[in-house]
């Protein structure tokens, strides 16, 4: 996988896949940050959530299961010092479905955490704790 | 930190940030994804680079340097087995600057990649091996 960055103004970074698309990062707004796209760490939090969130849709799909909507809000506690990796990250997985269950939700989060989701392992082993609840509206 | 994401439509993620910033994330061509932003993982390397490279913009601008351009060229070898970890990343820096030399910008990317880059001590701690290199061009 290649992909390709490159400054475009101040601290606004354009970073183009093999595609050719573009996603934007910016510094934090306390650090220069002028809004046009969220923080490195920001996106890096969200790009583990948004693998995870890939693995249980595609597994409840899989089941046969509807999904009305889906989300997943997520905190994450960086270390203080340098490095400021992320050492606490906690997924709350919220599914509309009419017909799964918490246990089909449970099972589908449980197999990307342990077994899927390659961003989320990458987590883990630097020593970062991910843990995850979730719940089913209807 | 919290970000909160939710489906869009399909495989398309919207992830918010807590200045309501929005990050689109979609799966792979190959994997139902429909073009609407670039996959996870794509993402998750592209956050680590950009991270190395705000880093290396504040260093540089620290040292009064004039950056004329600045570009990170970056490519990710994957785990065949799940999960798909990053086993190897390489870094191509390329710094435009009439002032800067080549050690200026190696030391400042050194600096990054074994002190300050919390994103690339996660990738080298979950057992990526992260490698780099880099050229001035004036």
């Amino acid at each position: 996988m290649n992909v390709e960055l490159k400054l475009k103004s101040n601290n606004t970074i354009l970073a183009a896949d093999e595609q050719g698309i573009i996603t934007i990062l910016d510094a934090m707004p306390d650090h220069g940050g002028e809004g046009n796209g969220s923080s490195p760490m920001t996106i890096m939090l969200e790009a583990m959530a948004s693998c995870s969130f890939l693995d249980v849709l595609a597994i409840l799909r899989k089941k046969r299961k509807q999904i009305k909507s889906m989300r997943i809000n997520v905190s994450g506690i960086r270390s203080d010092d340098h490095p400021k990796v992320f050492t606490d990250v906690k997924l709350h997985y919220i599914l509309e479905s009419p017909d799964a269950s918490i246990a089909d939700l449970e099972r589908a989060i449980e197999l990307s955490q342990t077994k899927y989701c390659g961003a989320s392992a990458m987590f883990q082993r630097s020593g970062c704790n991910v843990t995850w609840d979730s719940e089913i509206i209807s």
